[in-house]
C-alpha cells in the first residue's frame, strides 16, 4: 500500500523562485489526488515527473489565486496532450464559470475529456468523493473567502490471505473471499478455523488532512483527530501573531498546538510568508509544543 | 538610448521546462512593455531581474491560454507588492472581464492600483498608446482567434548639442530649444548658423515588431516593413507546413521569407512546438531565406 504526498509548493501569496504556490500531490494506492493549484502548478508536476493525466481528481481549498490560478492551464494541457480520462474538481463556488469563461474564450468548449465540478457549499464537513480506495471529505476552515480543508481516508481493505496456512487447511478457492472479508471458516467436520489463522495483519487504513489556509481554531480537532499526517499552514511566526489573526492565517506554534491536541501521527507545515528568509524558525516554534514535524518544502515527497 | 528585448518564453502552447509560454520583456528607453504573459511569466520576470513593477503597458496578442493565462497572478502580485502606478493593457476584447471576475471572486474588486484596459476591436493597424517616447501600433495577424501583433516605434527624439560648436559660436541658452528642434540660428550681425554645425548626429528612430500567432501572410509586410527587428512566429518547419497552415501558424521557412520580403534589419524566431527537440532546423530554414536571424531562447537579451 501506497500513501505518499509530493509537496508542489509551500509558499503563500507571492510566488517566488524558491517556493511556489500551495499545491500537493497525493498518491494514494494509485489514485491521484491534487490539492490546489496555484500558477505553475503543471510545471511542479513535470519537475518531478509525476504524471498528470493519471490524475483523478482535484481538490481547491478556496478561491485565493495562490491556490487557483494555475489549474486552467494544467486543464487546457491536459486538454492539448489528448486527456481521455475523466476528471472531477472538487471546488468553491463560482470556479467552474471562472475556467469554462477562460476556455471558451480560447476558441471553444471542446475539451477531450470530462469535467465534472463538484462545488463545496457545506457548513459542515461532508463526504465529497468515494471509490473502492479512499474518500475524500472536505470540512469548513475560516479564511476571508469561504474556504475547506480535506480528509484523504484510505478505505478499509480486504485481507490478505496467509497462503502457507491456506494450503495447510487444504481450503478451497471458494472461501478466500470470505476468509478475505475476515470470516471464519467452518470445515466440513464441523471444526471452526479462526480468520486469524488464515490472514496476515491487516494495516490500519491510513488519512491525510490538507488544511490551508485559515485562522488557529481549535475546533478543528473534531475533523483531523488522529490522522497520521495533517499538513497544516503556519505562514507566521508566532511573534506576527496579530498579523496572522488579521489576516486569518495561523502561526507554527499554533499549528504544533493544534498538532498536539488533535493527537496527529505527524505534522507538515507550509504556506510560509515570504518575509522569513529561512523556516527553521517555524519548525522549532511548532516543535515547542508537537514532537514530529516537519517544513514542507518543494519538491518533498513524505510517505504515511 | 536603449532599446532592448528579453524573451521570457520561447515555447508554443504546452509550457515546459526549457520552453516557456510566450512573453517578451521591452525596454525602450526607460518605457517598460510586456507584451504576452503566458503562465508563470510572473516568475520569468524574477528570474531575470526585471522589475515587473517598472512595467508601463502590457500587450496581449490573443486569447489562447499560452498567451494570457500569467497575466492574473502578475496583477495580483502587483497588488500584493502595493504598486501605485497605473497600468495600460492593451488586449483582445473579452480578457477585462476575465480578469476582474477572478480578482474578485478572491475576496474584492480592489486593486492597489489603476488598470486601464484598452480592448482591441480594429480590423486595420492603429495607434493604440503614445506617449513622449514611444508609439504602439497593433495590426491584423490571422489566426483561428481574434490576434493583433504590434510595432512599438520609438519617437523622433531632438538632437543632441554640439557642446564645443555652441560654445565656440557664443550663442545664447535661450537658442538651445530650437537648435534641438533641428532649426538653423540666424545671428544678430544676419548670418546664419546652419543646424548641422551645431547638434550631434542623431540617431534614427529605432522599431520592433512583435508577430504571433499567425498563418503566413504575405501582405503583413505593409506593417512591418524595415523595422530593425522582427519578432516572429515559427511553431514548425516547412517539412510540417500543412500542419503549420491547418492550425493557422507559420514555418520557419516562411518567417525568413516574410523578412526579407520586409526588408526588416533582423529576425527573432520561437514560438516553437515542442515535438522538435532543438531549433537548429529553424535557424538554418529561415537563414535559407534571411541571413540575420536568430532563436528565441529563455534569458536571451536582443538590443536593437
Amino acid at each position: 500500500m501506497k500513501f505518499e504526498i509530493t509537496v508542489l509548493g509551500s509558499g503563500s501569496a507571492l510566488p517566488t523562485l524558491t517556493r511556489r504556490p500551495s499545491s500537493h500531490f497525493v498518491n494514494c494506492n494509485e489514485r491521484y489526488i491534487l490539492i490546489d493549484c496555484g500558477e505553475g502548478t503543471q510545471l511542479q508536476l513535470r519537475k518531478y515527473k509525476l504524471k498528470f493525466q493519471r490524475i483523478d481528481v482535484i481538490c481547491i481549498t478556496h478561491l485565493h489565486g495562490d491556490h487557483f490560478f494555475g489549474l486552467v492551464g494544467l486543464l487546457s494541457t491536459m486538454h492539448l496532450l489528448g486527456r481521455e480520462k475523466k476528471l472531477t474538481i472538487i471546488c468553491p463556488e463560482g470556479l467552474e464559470s471562472i475556467i469554462r469563461m477562460q476556455l471558451e474564450i480560447g476558441g471553444g468548449a471542446y475539451l477531450s475529456f470530462e469535467i465534472e465540478f463538484n462545488e463545496l457549499n457545506y457548513p459542515a464537513s461532508k463526504l465529497v468523493f468515494e471509490d473502492n480506495v479512499l474518500e475524500i471529505h472536505c470540512f469548513p476552515l475560516k479564511h476571508r473567502v469561504p474556504t475547506h480543508g480535506f480528509l484523504i481516508q484510505e478505505k478499509e481493505r480486504l485481507y490478505s490471505l496467509d497462503k502457507p496456512a491456506f494450503d495447510h487447511y487444504g481450503l478451497s478457492i471458494a472461501q478466500i473471499p470470505a476468509i478475505r472479508r475476515g470470516e471464519d471458516i467452518e470445515r466440513e467436520d464441523g471444526t471452526i478455523i479462526r480468520n486469524k489463522e488464515l490472514v496476515l495483519p491487516k494495516e490500519k487504513p491510513k488519512s491525510y488532512a490538507y488544511c490551508s489556509d485559515t485562522i488557529f481554531r481549535e475546533n478543528l480537532t473534531e475533523h483531523v483527530s488522529g490522522v497520521d499526517l495533517m499538513y497544516h499552514e503556519a505562514t507566521f511566526l508566532d511573534k506576527d501573531k496579530d498579523k496572522a489573526k488579521k489576516t486569518y492565517h495561523t502561526t507554527a506554534a499554533q499549528a504544533g498546538q493544534l498538532a498536539k491536541k488533535a493527537r496527529v501521527k505527524k505534522l507538515l507545515i507550509g504556506h510560509f510568508s515570504t518575509r522569513y528568509l529561512d523556516v527553521q524558525g517555524h519548525i522549532d516554534e511548532a516543535g515547542q509544543h508537537f514532537e514530529n514535524v516537519e517544513a514542507a518544502e518543494e519538491g518533498k515527497v513524505i510517505r504515511i
